[in-house]
């Protein structure tokens, strides 16, 4: 595990400074924290983590999951514990990092039912009661006596609620990732204060349809089991799917979720009775889902550059986001953002190519596409319902040396609907890094 | 263009003596070749190319083009009169390259028209007899005297049907290749004697349904015009659809073949009276085909790896071209083998996110992966019905030393149906290509 070496040192960089919170604000009722205990080859960065809810009242759980055919053992086993408890009744989430137990046979199988049972057994929860993630390399069983000894010296002595320990828990789930990703705020829903705390990692392998992510969103508002399962669908759709990093969808991807009510206030239901409290939880938790996932794009292997591309205009959402992600997930686009070319025409090429639901869908004379500078500054058009500006080199390249770019992609079909994707360049680093990753 | 200097010293490499015939047997009753006219800026780089058919008797031409919604003007074009004609009648093909000519609007479509207008001219054809085609940057206007200027004189002077017209041919199609691609056969139908030759040009933006590819087969057999179109559509299928590079798919992309039946013989047509001969001309072009693509993936854009990916037992053709495509494209498992990293789960991982028909079309329990050398030695399993195999990873190393590598996905799902693809590695040089494309 030669990167993880490398992570550590890395964990100094420039983009660990600017993205990893000095201080945070943390939900109630949650213990949380991180070690190593002995995944990672390297003897010290940490590889496991636990959550636990310690406010004394089962908390409900949501959890959304890949969609790939080779689920890992973890994923096949937390979307078992999560159905037959109808997502009532989790109290905690057990997490390695550095191996993935991903294509592990029943061995695999055997090791996540272990580490869900001695975690359990460990914060004397019920049966069950523990959702379990594993990212890492495929196919290498764990070394799941290190994991089971780790659970006790973890929850005995290296949970709590301080802002370190929520540091620890998000850096012992990191694999190639170059800084822990952390987010909490507070918001309020009527009268009522609550927290939310977001942790994930990333890195590689992240594509649409979920991606080599582990991540958790907790509160501690009371929500009920269904109204947290359809705000996270609703949130990771508008997030965790719509960002890319290299096209690959991961065996492993997870994100869950829970609230404990500890924070009090009356329950969120998705009744009409509560629509109005389910909304605004519903609008905070898209807008915090988002913000974690462009941690994971800004910390894509390699990553130089954060590209948000904007789809408007569309005959449909589902048209706006495939058009979004086709351009997103070009290499050609990637490898040009990163030796900042302003090559439009693969812009163009990767529109032409989305396999969009009609003939309509995308109309060469009604397409127009902008380079949008961040810093507010004057657009720089590049085509003009399908003719091509007369560009400005000079402005383009003067754009195209920020980190952040924007890239808005009008379709001019009349159809009104819009969609935003979130990508990295494709870079030297991204081939150097996934070139050599197991050795 | 930066990049045109770097391809004719790169044109000396060890590709280019492995790949590039030293001679060739050509059909008869053809005259090509090719010049510098001056749309590379580098001054000396062929550009220009031109083949035309002087039997004396119309040739049958055929076609197959990019599905991209922004078509070029040269495709649009030669769609057209292909569409015209009914396939009849067209006795040459103009090609230029070092610009695209591809989102550049009303004037683009002149530009096109011109070329073919003035090489019918030259060349004494009656009207809309020529097929125009054109690779390289997109969204630039043609320097279209230049290309104007150069057609007449590459027809006077430089136009024939030796060894050498050919390579120049060749080499005036070629953008980032690193070597001209050119092929060509004898074979035998009955007591007949024909030949086949074909050129192309690659490098980067190439996938399934026609790349960044220019290519075009000529043969001296007498094929009609419905036969030549859908023999070259099979060919097309299983040739040029199935390789990759980067997933991209260009504006440009075309295919095409022109029998002249120069070489005499009963006409092969698509009726029942000549199945036989039909037959037997459809697998000599698929082979054929695939041999010209071949050389598109060995030549791809810093590729150091040519990788056959082998799909059996699927439920569907498609199915299996589906999941062997997905693998072929994956950014991760692309970068492993140009890291020589026998990282097997990446494998697993784009077989399980292929968009596959249905729920039995991939079943992992079933699916088992191995590694087969090129050289005849011992398969190394990987994967044997969904459990993994204890790898003996030196044996893997040596295996992914060597430029050639087949993996064989068996899916056991009794369906029984094929499908191979081919590929080339993500490499460091792909990234420094094609981050700076335009400079």
């Amino acid at each position: 595990m030669q990167r993880v070496t490398k992570l550590t040192v890395r964990f100094l960089s420039d983009k660990a400074s600017r993205f990893v919170p000095k201080s945070g604000v943390y939900p109630k009722g949650y213990a949380v924290g991180g070690i190593h205990c002995g995944v990672k080859k390297d003897g010290t960065s940490f590889d496991l983590a636990i959550l636990q809810n310690i406010h004394g009242k089962d908390a409900s759980a949501a959890g959304v999951f890949t969609l790939n055919k080779f689920k890992a053992a973890p994923v096949q086993v937390s979307r078992k514990i999560l159905k037959e408890k109808h997502g009532s009744g989790i109290n905690s989430f057990v997490i390695n990092s550095g191996n993935a137990n991903a294509v592990t046979g029943s061995q695999g199988m055997k090791d996540a039912e272990d580490m869900v049972l001695v975690t359990d057994s460990v914060l004397e929860n019920p049966t069950n009661s523990t959702l379990v993630m594993s990212t890492g390399v495929i196919g290498n069983n764990l070394p799941i006596d290190k994991i089971l000894n780790g659970i006790p010296k973890l929850a005995s002595d290296h949970l709590g609620n301080s802002h370190q320990n929520w540091i620890d828990c998000a850096t012992a789930i990191c694999t190639t990732d170059t800084f822990p990703k952390l987010v909490s705020k507070e918001f309020k829903i009527d009268d009522d204060t609550y927290t939310l705390a977001g942790l994930c990692k990333g890195a590689g392998m992240i594509c649409p349809n979920m991606a080599t992510l582990l991540g958790f969103f907790v509160t501690d508002a009371p929500v009920s089991p269904s109204a947290l399962q359809q705000i996270l669908k609703y949130a990771v759709d508008r997030s965790f799917n719509s960002i890319t990093v290299d096209g690959d969808m991961s065996t492993n991807d997870t994100i869950v979720a829970m609230a404990n009510g500890a924070a009090g206030g009356e329950l969120i239901d998705n009744k009409s009775s509560s629509a109005d409290r389910f909304a605004r939880l519903q609008t905070e938790i898209v807008d915090f889902a988002q913000q974690l996932a462009h941690l994971v794009v800004r910390d894509g292997e390699g990553a130089t550059k954060f590209i948000t591309i904007k789809v408007k205009d569309a005959l449909s959402y589902k048209d706006a986001k495939t058009i979004a992600s086709s351009v997103a997930n070009s290499s050609l686009f990637k490898t040009a953002m990163y030796g900042k070319d302003a090559n439009w025409g693969r812009i163009l090429c990767a529109i032409g190519y989305a396999d969009v639901s009609t003939d309509k869908s995308v109309i060469p004379s009604k397409t127009s596409v902008k380079f949008v500078p961040v810093d507010g500054s004057e657009h720089l058009k590049l085509l003009v319902n399908g003719e091509p500006e007369k560009v400005d080199e000079e402005r383009a390249s003067e754009i195209l040396q920020d980190e952040d770019l924007i890239i808005e992609i009008d379709l001019g079909t009349g159809g009104g609907q819009s969609a935003d994707f979130w990508t990295c360049d494709l870079s030297h680093e991204y081939v150097t890094i996934n070139g050599d990753y197991r050795s």
